[in-house]
């Protein structure tokens, strides 16, 4: 009989991380911040729900510093839903991970939407058991992600803005980087390898602050992330996506939104404030379900168009005194 | 008997597309919110109207994200009116011109007055059935639209302002470029097709995301769409004018603007906020009419003009935030 690898069970298989982010798929996941709210995501027919103190419009809007939620909101959400739950920790905020997977959340979200905690690092996702899903603007910046243990990717977007377009730039980019990497040669794919890696280390910010080679990484020297990063873009090209369930977040606030980035080639949506800051939440949660199923079949977005009241107000982009996107790297 | 293609009668003909179009030759089509208004317009000889939630003048006013109206709302006016009825999509935004096309909608105007949803790419309007009426600032950005699949060009204005001044520069400016695209020799048709494809691609916004030939468009390689341009730009050649029916749009508010633009050469007028903006919108819009029908016949238009009580009243081009014509490329 083969010896059970017990650092295998305590960090969790990547088989099993990503197979739950698998169960997402097709599916809308919903911000919510108090369990009346988780009840209509459920109900609604979320395939998970992100349990918050505010949804990123009012984070926004606030200012200042975004931690991880009170423990105790996100055990009230727990304890009154059936479905898998999230919440989000800081970018290269361990400990807030931490404490999130001793709560008992499914999936933790390094997020953007919160204020970044380390300037160099994000969280060494390989080290948990927890699955992890990460935010994204580029194919390069996917694949980072990817290499600290990421389970799941979602695309940036422009979180709390009701505007589609970055969700759309992101998904493009995205889109377009794949499909150059399955035509590229050898010296092609060594080049988007150093790039990605030199992007991993920040070396150029970091260069003004640190002799980088000093600075002790966790995602081992330039030769092994380089063998990693290879790994992983192999993987794409051979399957023509990311190696990992894909979403699109930030912005989206219609029926028509979600299904426009359906067919972008995502595999399901985050809705964030686009829910909850709607005129009748209960039925933009229904609609933007809906139309997420149906994405292919223009009577049923229309229908779900057309049940809608007034979608969340929007934000121009060239307005913002914050762009989220901008965090992380 | 020559076999059926399904493919082109499910997408629609460039002819019957453009036919279409051409039934609003010379006439006036109408911005309206509500049934009552469609029933004015249709009583005032509008050619068509445009279902729209607030008309462009409460849009700017509003500042946020605009986005499709309400299903409802357009089948409301849908159902009130003999006349055809557009209604407006977001630019990039194909889910809400299939959601358009779906209700049931005649012509669906790709529109800079709302808030655009792709930073790449306007809508393939060759994959729909639907006809589209997009805006242009000059002959370049006409001729790119119509390599898209609009069967109707509009000149943009600036929308809601009720100031003419931008709809007359970009009148003239596009009569002036296919003046100059007629007495140009090889060399000068070859530069300019190069200078519209690379505006195609928005190369300099592009090339800092991506190397912008990574970039899956729709629209082909730069040989393909050299191709199409070329093509298109040989029948302005031949015509002296846009091969597609062309409107004016923006900033019209008095029988006289009306009349001056259709002096400039164009087919028609789209009239915005100008008519239900101003003191007495039925008479408004009667003179409109009476103005664009009889614009070579002076003492018509002064008939017209005398008929007005005031007209909208307009903003100043230089204290605008937002210029609804850099929307777009």
């Amino acid at each position: 009989m083969e010896e059970l690898d017990l650092t295998e069970l305590r960090h969790g298989t990547d088989l099993i991380k990503k197979g739950f982010a698998r169960m997402q798929q097709g599916g809308v996941i919903m911000d919510v911040v108090t369990p009346d709210q988780a009840a209509l995501a459920e109900e609604a027919g979320a395939t998970a729900v992100m349990a918050l103190e505010r949804v990123p419009s009012d984070i926004r809007a606030d200012g200042g510093v975004a931690r991880m939620s009170h423990p105790e909101l996100i055990e009230g959400i727990i304890d009154c839903t059936s479905i898998p739950v999230m919440a989000k920790a800081r970018i290269g905020h361990d400990e807030e991970a931490r404490v999130l997977e001793e709560l008992g959340v499914d999936m933790v979200d390094e997020s953007e939407v919160l204020t970044p905690a380390d300037p160099f690092f994000h969280i060494d996702k390989r080290k948990f058991t927890i699955p992890f899903v990460c935010g994204c603007t580029s194919m390069g910046e996917a694949v980072r992600r990817i290499h600290e243990g990421a389970a799941m990717i979602r695309t940036k977007g422009e979180a709390g803005t009701g505007n589609v377009v970055c969700a759309v730039q992101h998904a493009r980019l995205v889109k377009s980087e794949i499909a150059w990497l399955q035509q590229a040669d050898e010296s092609g794919l060594t080049g988007a390898i150093e790039d990605i890696a030199n992007e991993f280390y920040r070396l150029e910010e970091a260069s003004s602050l640190i002799d980088f080679e000093l600075l002790a990484t966790p995602f081992g020297d330039m030769d092994e992330l380089s063998a990693g990063i290879r790994s992983i873009l192999e993987d794409v090209r051979t399957m023509g996506r990311l190696p990992v369930v894909t979403f699109s977040a930030g912005g989206i606030a219609t029926p028509a939104d979600a299904a426009l980035l359906m067919h972008h080639g995502m595999d399901g949506i985050f809705v964030g404030s686009g829910i909850f800051k709607s005129e009748d939440p209960a039925t933009t949660a229904d609609a933007i379900v809906m139309a997420t199923h149906h994405f292919d079949d223009a009577a049923k977005v229309a229908e779900a168009c057309a049940m809608m009241a007034s979608p969340m107000p929007g934000l121009e982009i060239d307005d913002l005194e914050v762009r989220l996107e901008d965090r992380g790297w």
